[in-house]
């Protein structure tokens, strides 16, 4: 049972992430793939930028992991992957592959793993639109990022 | 908005299936890929072997994928893959990857997905055993299958 938490700063493989949880005596992997989108709001995105405060980042994360292994204690191996600097339109910001037995466990441990993520770890996102204009955002789920930003 | 469905003869690339449902205007993509075990029921398994009634395989796959639209109007692109033949320790038997805007649709209609596949696709399941034994399965979860099989 491992855990493979990181933040990268070029392109997510999303082979090598499967590979990482793959296991012999697993019959499920579930993954979930973020990516950007072309628009927000109405305004057309042409790229986003993440910036993460890293080692709170993974102390996060970590934390995810074992609030996971104990809803569901059949879970064999978590990865985490989240790129950070510019993420053009269609490629991944976030990779998460979690692998059991069965597909239960893996399926409700990644819904549960991405909106955790979303909620706790310290992620901004810079959405730079066609007309020029930029904007940097907190997650708006994560519930500590405003108070964190005004300490 | 398309589908993709099949049956392969050889390994699936999870990398080539997640490009197929890739958008610009999606945010999300989530995946399931069911691997085959080293055992089953205390019994090592060496390998499995699938075998389809494709035809009424791919007719079944089409039903889940209206399904789908029917519940979660946002689901974007869908591609649900099966390979056929023999399927050696931790390679993919099945590949199912949805795209939504956000993250919620992609998600529940994945768990839908691999679950309506196990109970309404047609497909038959040898396992082989260390011990030189075999046995073919029909999907123990298909509430069709034994019908099907004795008319």
């Amino acid at each position: 049972m491992s855990n493979y938490l990181g933040f990268k700063g070029e392109s997510l493989n999303l082979q090598e992430i499967s590979d990482l949880v793959t296991s012999e005596s697993c019959g499920a992997i579930s993954i979930f793939v973020g990516t950007t989108r072309d628009n927000f709001n109405g305004k057309t995105v042409v790229t986003l930028e993440y910036e993460a405060y890293e080692s709170m980042g993974i102390k996060a994360m970590e934390n995810i992991c074992s609030e996971i292994r104990k809803k569901w204690s059949e879970v064999q191996n978590i990865a985490i992957y989240h790129r950070l600097g510019e993420v053009p339109i269609k490629e991944a910001s976030v990779i998460i592959a979690i692998s059991s037995p069965h597909r239960e466990e893996a399926l409700k441990a990644t819904e549960f793993c991405i909106n955790s993520l979303k909620q706790s770890v310290p992620i901004w996102k810079k959405e730079m639109y066609a007309n020029n204009e930029s904007s940097w955002k907190e997650n708006k789920e994560c519930q500590w990022s405003s108070n964190y930003v005004e300490t």
